[in-house]
């Protein structure tokens, strides 16, 4: 009757199968817990937006990047390729109705047509959190605060936070005289991780007198500690500035938490040519460098320029989740959890139907996550649909235990078996091993 | 410097701020947790596909309702517009790697270009749940069973499930003979909450005769209990079919689950040309029936036809959230929450910033969900942030709390004050105000 179409996916798009998808919800739950708990409230966006509202007026021409198209209405449409751009929108449209400052995260897919080779997705999901409306550098300190506890609920000790000041860095070369130059040679300093100091030194002379070129390296590679860094940069700066003065202030705060030791300032970091005015970061697994930052952001003068006259300053950092999470898959770090099943109630025989639904209600009322085979099959095959699942536990109610009131549990993890047990030792034991 | 880009959104677009935001998320937790409790696992799939994947091949010609576009690299591609179909061919892509039965949960975003009139929107979110790969009555039982315990947990106790078969429907027709008119007369009956019975009956007698017409309209009149309309049905297929045998015992294991006061047989429910075959069900609230159902599905033979020839039948079910929220707003049901943070810690003195910051560290250890606020102005200032956003309680550490060790804690709903109070006391009572 019909013909059989191919059930594949697009290119750089995935599937997500419980396995992962487990683990995923996991991951944000984790994250939506902390970020509340740090006064973050949630907030969601449209992922389709005007491709004018998503791009500025300006970008006639498409960007290959993204997915831009004519929708039923005629309209010119794309989805968001980013958080950043629709929050700034959603602040602009809703200023009035919201408490300033504000401090929202947001956590959903964004969609780039990215070339897919080394490990990239044309759907990933992003976590991004800001505090918009203040100058204030306790905003600074409590992003930073936010993302060092993230990455402490989600179990990665082996991070490191790499700070710098993009006022600084300006400051620096007004006094040396190159601030025209300032757009190549943050793009070039930027590709520092990638390219190494050589090859950015070979640029920078492409840009700079050979001295001056000594000077820019001089100036990004950080010292032993964080104080001698902030003694460079206060030297290369020929003064205390206000910027160097907010930055010492920050690390010294850091450590009032008790969390400087994650944070190394590192003036290579300048998130490129990104709209960034003042502090920037990156967060670097101490294990898996290579793979690049898994959080980064900074601090922006003026978020919403486009949308509107008035002029809102924040500080914000995005978690990019599929790569932290392949990170973690590389690392040993992720869940082993393939299911959020606890246990199978067998199903021996028809004629104990009705206590085994009844047994599946009392094991649900008491929360245990549970399901009853649906067929009275025998024993090895509910087995081994509960083991390709990956649920732990088997309860088994049949002749005996009908005769006895109890209930036989097999963990099929350790092939451990208790029969005939009530139903509380049941309950026990199932929870004992956390599920 | 740049042109100002009015802020818009698109028609049937919306931005979901805190104070919805952070309902949904409630509702969302609170029905994953009861998906998982019942053994269902959650999965994902693209936002994007190819058209041909999601239309099947003989959908030439552009469904209006459908964002259907050429991506960058020309292809033919869609955004999904239910779950129901990227489920199918999640099975068929992956059927080796999946547990059978299937147990699937997907809460995901789904866009239609329909008309936005009347409260419908073009992005919205489906909650599905469905079980696959089994024909067996337990699976309908359990789909029902997790229907009603869904809207046990979100608090909605006035809420009845009409359930209908598909089966006994054709059996019906078959034995009136006008089976070949069925597709016409599903279609008809299906709009009987919509325009009623007497405009179903013209249009009935437009496709068949007057006795026929009047036949279908007893066939589908539920009776005063569901014992009587199970009885009706039979009579009317001339006797005990399987299908009738099948929602009798259905609903005598709703019953023995306590359970089946909720569900009602309305046998003019007929999901119209789904994809149905067997069960089919809608769910009205009691006190606001017209804005239709909040959570429909039924059993289906063959979901996966269109990517695989092996046969892969499945009951599952479909909250819509956003008409499920609109319903729980206009009946006063939804929480009054605004955001998840409890406590605005006040600056009232740069002198006191550490004392502050580590107040701020210690709630938030302690699990309360809190945040400073990041100037030293006025208090009544800070106040009226907190209450814009919707905190509850402002903790104040200043000059006379720092001299005794002491935090003051306002309760800023109640207007209640509770001056220099030990750390703990300030914890318990926010804690007992349940935040």
């Amino acid at each position: 009757m019909n013909q059989i179409v191919e059930p594949k996916i697009l290119k750089g798009f995935r599937d997500s199968l419980p396995e992962t998808e487990t683990v995923k919800k996991q991951i944000i739950r984790k994250l939506e817990e902390t970020f509340t708990r740090f006064g973050f409230d949630p907030v969601d966006t449209p992922a389709l937006e005007y491709a004018s509202v998503l791009l500025g007026k300006g970008s006639g021409e498409t960007d290959k990047q993204i997915y831009r198209f004519r929708d039923n209405g005629g309209r010119d449409v794309a989805l968001r390729f980013d958080l950043t751009v629709p929050f700034a929108r959603l602040i602009a449209a809703h200023r009035s109705e919201l408490p300033m400052p504000f401090r929202r995260y947001h956590i959903a897919k964004v969609w780039r047509g990215e070339n897919t080779q080394k490990g990239r997705y044309r759907e990933f999901t992003q976590c991004d959190f800001d505090i918009v409306g203040s100058d204030s550098p306790l905003n600074d300190l409590d992003i930073l605060l936010l993302m060092n506890e993230s990455f402490r609920v989600l179990g990665i000790d082996g991070v490191t936070f790499h700070i710098s000041h993009r006022g600084i860095f300006n400051d620096f070369l007004k006094k040396e005289g190159i601030e025209t130059a300032s757009a190549d040679i943050l793009r070039t300093v930027d590709k520092i991780g990638k390219i190494g100091e050589e090859e950015v030194r070979r640029l920078l002379t492409e840009l700079l007198t050979a001295e001056k070129a000594e000077k820019v390296i001089d100036f990004i590679r950080p010292e032993e500690t964080n104080e001698r860094t902030l003694q460079k940069l206060t030297r290369f700066c020929g003064r205390e500035t206000q910027n160097t003065a907010r930055l010492s202030d920050l690390l010294r705060m850091l450590e009032a938490a008790e969390v400087g030791a994650k944070f190394k300032i590192n003036p290579s970091i300048t998130r490129g040519l990104d709209y960034y005015t003042g502090i920037v970061y990156e967060t670097f697994l101490n294990d898996l460098p290579g793979i690049g930052s898994v959080c980064s952001g900074g601090r922006y003068d003026n978020l919403t320029s486009i949308y509107t006259k008035e002029r809102i300053p924040g500080v914000g950092s995005s978690i990019g989740l599929d790569r932290l999470m392949a990170a973690l898959g590389e690392l040993g770090l992720l869940p082993g959890t393939k299911t959020g099943t606890a246990a199978l109630v067998c199903l021996q025989d028809e004629r104990f139907l009705d206590g085994c639904l009844r047994l599946t209600q009392r094991l649900r009322e008491a929360g245990i996550a549970c399901e009853l085979y649906p067929e009275a099959k025998k024993l090895p095959k509910q087995f081994s649909y509960a083991e390709t699942k990956g649920v732990p536990f088997a309860v088994i109610y049949g002749e005996a235990e009908a005769a006895s009131g109890t209930v036989t549990v097999k963990d099929l993890t350790k092939r451990e078996n208790r029969a005939e047990i009530s139903f509380e030792e049941a309950l026990a034991w199932i929870k004992r091993e956390g599920r």
